[in-house]
């Protein structure tokens, strides 16, 4: 029943609800990111934390990986873990988010020793591999639909970054430049994937959920990352 | 103090005396496929209950994948999957082990459709799968070092299966082919990763009880096999 046209169109319309509502662009600290006032301290504190989120990915995909029903979708998937790794050839996303690390002045032993990563970035990032351990498949392929939303995001972010934190050298920007080309890709069919599988209102609504829990992860790295930096000159992040 | 090379040394002999004392080319049904004697029938069971094992490597080298503890790791690992379950480019290891079930005259839609796979084959996969899961990642790799041991049988069966069950097309044997190469790149650095880093004595007891564990999976999906179809033409394997 769910899975006739029109709940399917409905379910769609729920999942991109979600980023209207609860996607991290509009977290203080990001909102601040993004008219240029974070000091250098905070755009550090933030690529630091940011950090141990990147480092994860693959190993939440991992685990998702190995709950995939056929080998079509495991070749599809396994790309992300790919990308994200990188191999002998080609530099993966984690090592372009430690190009950021070095742009923005991080050592990059300071970054993967994790000495900047605050227990709330850990606990949230943590929470996310375990749903990925954890849950049925679909359901954790619908916490990755954050990607929906990421491109713009991205495309405003490069614009950012590179205008208004001028001293970021910008090589350190691949990081972003790789994913607005991925994520369309990795989103286009996880969608597909989970449109067509969730065809039950529980599983429905399952999924609705996970990808509200995802958009609560990365709220709650800024969370910590505004914690521990502040967000702007005037640390009006930090309250009490 | 077990890290030392003489206790290495001592380690990496426990382990290889695991293939010397249970791996699976002693089981009864093993003798009898490589005296030649095994029916067409058994032939085929055989196939189509490894089938499931086949399957299922992808799945138990995703779930290792997702515990291993850096990029370097994982780029190697990954190729386990990406070997198994093919590319676009590729026929993988799955593809290849259905080219055998046609070449033995079964239909790919009932291997596929797992009819022909018994209980007992299933309980000792599913295990191994859970393992994988659930344990440390250099226990879980240390239960693939049967690989250590697969090499010497591998070429043994490729010539048993040519000449003594002529009736198999030879293209069927692709699969085994490919492991004459893959099983010693891929034991040679999951040995080395366990040698390094199971540095405690229980660490290293739970690696051998991991490796004799994963003896007893292959074992067992002979005995189902066994069970269900015999072992030659007196079906001497039926016992009661």
């Amino acid at each position: 029943m769910h899975g006739g046209p029109e709940l399917r169109h409905h379910f769609e319309e729920r999942l991109r609800a979600v980023g209207a509502s609860r996607y991290h662009d509009k977290h203080p600290f990001h909102r601040a990111m993004h008219e240029g006032v974070l000091t250098r301290e905070q755009i550090r504190g933030w690529v630091a934390n940011r950090y141990y989120y990147q480092k994860n990915i693959p190993v939440k995909d991992a685990a998702i990986l190995s709950h995939l029903p056929d080998r079509e979708k495991r070749r599809r998937w396994i790309t992300r873990i790919i990308d994200q790794d990188g191999s002998a050839e080609h530099e993966g996303g984690i090592e372009s988010w430690l190009g950021l690390a070095r742009a923005v002045g991080l050592s990059e032993a300071q970054v993967l020793a994790e000495v900047e990563v605050h227990p709330g970035t850990r606990f949230a990032v943590d929470a996310y591999v375990t749903l990925a351990r954890t849950q049925p498949w679909v359901v954790a392929v619908a916490s990755s639909l954050t990607e929906l939303f990421a491109p713009d995001l991205m495309a405003h972010r490069i614009e950012v970054l590179a205008t208004k934190y001028p001293w970021i050298d910008e090589h350190g920007l691949a990081y972003f430049r790789r994913r607005l080309t991925l994520a369309p890709r990795d989103a286009a069919y996880a969608l597909s994937w989970v449109l067509e599988e969730a065809t039950t209102l529980d599983l429905q609504d399952a999924c609705v959920r996970a990808l509200e829990f995802k958009c609560d992860v990365l709220w709650a790295v800024l969370d910590a990352t505004m914690a521990a930096y502040g967000a702007g000159p005037t640390r009006q992040g930090r309250i009490g």
